[in-house]
């Protein structure tokens, strides 16, 4: 029988187990596929601990990113046939389609044969982080040639995602971080300059980097009293992506610079864009077209065997990564 | 020799005296106006108390808001002849054309013909409450025939400009205001409901409203802790218009309402819309086909003489009015 990753308590990475599980049956619409890879994300620690929109029914299998072959096809399936070595868009609810398993299944429309170049361990890594930055800095924002765009929590999947994106189209990519530790790795992810905010002046480093033009785009998920700093150094008309909300001070709101510089601010999650097939069939071209030049490629962090998953969640847990925290899959046939 | 409006010291409304001034010249692109009602504006409030982006540099000419009929043309100016009604937009910095006089210049790009059917008084008082809220609504967040708009500060010029807009649309308008003071003005004015902010529970009344399904549009010059209330109560895509930061208390960025229905916040100021040749052109379009169907007419509130242009704003600063204070002038020609 296939192996999942399960747990049946709330709490920490200790919950959780690989359990042998029956083999899924795709339906109509569903494909089944063997991993290769898993990847890890904060969304599924959220599930795990409570934290998250939805409530989890023990045993609960979980698990948000993974790559493979395909293994079967239900009905209504096009495109897509047994071999093909696919990876899964995060465009579902994580309790619908749980893909931290030997043989998961998946809904087709979500279901994207990524450029071989990749590794599994790549293909694992590639939808969230790339997804959640293309949808934010090209769909929403309009991100342009000749930008300047500030990405903070820089070090990040989606971070480092966003900085590469950003280097792809021609924009100017600054990278935010709370420290200095991972300069070198944020330039080498694309990054044209570096900011550690706890070191350094960020409004005086934005106005000499951008010659006091401004900042065209941010890309956030931070907020916190680092928003009015960057919102004080924007441009006219500059438009500041809001993903996430992990600062654990309030915000307050820039109102004379939002009036000031006629900024837009703009919430969004990457299942807005996703969600819908025209939106994630440009997402998905757009980011095959960088895989295939070169001028994507995730950042693979860490990989671990699915037997030490709960060593794989306590190094996700303890931020010291740069990019994804990867499982990496036997090669066998186990069904 | 023609009288103006001007200030030798920066005051309240007694550093206002009422001059003989030199009759100006038309230069290329502009008109001169014989005025016939002159409309005051807080932005003429913050240039006297020395609270506003410019400077003044005394004596100093003031006045935002004018009607009149063309007395003279300068070069390069077309489309405009000597006789014609007009009423000009606030398409311009304040120093730059001052039109509290007899007789004023103005750019000929921001005069306008209104309808016949406005009188002077009416006239005057309309450019600058009707474009500002026309760009904020429906050129910035493209407001619709079916929407729910939020209106707050709904008792000052542009809040009953915006009523009259959204009902001309086919929009609800919701119209806040702190006490039920001004109820009835503002259900005449177009408002669907009313909202005493400081009497009810205003989130509880906007999901009654809306049935649940939130607003579409807010629009806003105030700020503070009424956004939060306001975001949360908000439809998924809402976008919320900011054109002023009147709140004496910090605004927070309610993060989790725009993560959660994925809110756009602008800032904005007229000058965006009147600014641009093509989107004033559109601003006016509407506007004018508004007051010919008889949608829209601007509210004025009381008017004085030229004499008592003192007293005129005390009472505008006394904040009792609703709608705009107006100045009617003599029609004797005294040039």
């Amino acid at each position: 029988m296939p192996l999942a990753v399960r747990f049946r308590a709330l709490g920490g990475p200790d919950v959780l187990s690989v359990d042998e599980v029956d083999t899924p049956e795709p339906g109509p619409g569903e494909v089944r596929i063997r991993t290769r890879a898993l990847a890890l994300n904060r969304a599924d620690v959220m599930f795990r601990t409570g934290t998250h929109f939805f409530e989890p029914r023990f045993p609960q299998a979980t698990g948000l990113e993974a790559a493979g072959t395909v293994d079967a096809v239900g009905p209504d399936v096009a495109g897509l046939a047994v071999g093909d070595r696919v990876s899964v868009v995060p465009a579902f609810a994580v309790p619908d389609y749980p893909l931290h398993g030997e043989l998961v299944l998946a809904p087709a429309r979500a279901v994207v044969k990524h450029p071989d170049r990749l590794s599994w361990e790549e293909a694992a890594a590639l939808w969230m982080a790339y997804a959640t930055a293309y949808g934010g800095l090209v769909d929403i924002a309009g991100l342009r040639a000749g930008d300047v765009v500030v990405v903070s929590a820089a070090s990040s999947s989606v971070g480092l995602a966003a900085l590469q994106i950003a280097a792809m189209i021609g924009a100017t990519p600054i990278a935010l971080s709370r420290t200095s530790d991972k300069r070198d790795e944020l330039l080498a992810a694309g990054a044209s300059a570096v900011i550690a905010t706890g070191e350094e002046d960020l409004r005086g480093r934005l106005a000499d980097i951008t010659g006091g033009a401004g900042v065209d785009v941010v890309f956030d998920p931070v907020g916190g009293p680092l928003l009015s700093e960057v919102a004080e150094a924007a441009a006219e008309y500059a438009t500041i992506v809001i993903y996430g909300a992990l600062s654990d001070s309030p915000t307050t709101l820039p109102v004379l610079a939002l009036l000031q510089h006629r900024l837009t601010l703009r919430g969004y999650d990457v299942v807005e864009v996703v969600g819908d097939d025209t939106r994630l069939a440009r997402a998905v071209a757009f980011i095959n077209h960088g895989i295939t030049t070169g001028a994507l490629r995730p950042t693979v962090d860490r990989t671990f065997a699915l037997s030490a998953i709960a060593d794989a969640y306590t190094y996700l847990e303890s931020n010291a990564q740069v990019g994804k925290v990867v499982i990496t899959m036997p090669q066998t046939d186990t069904t």
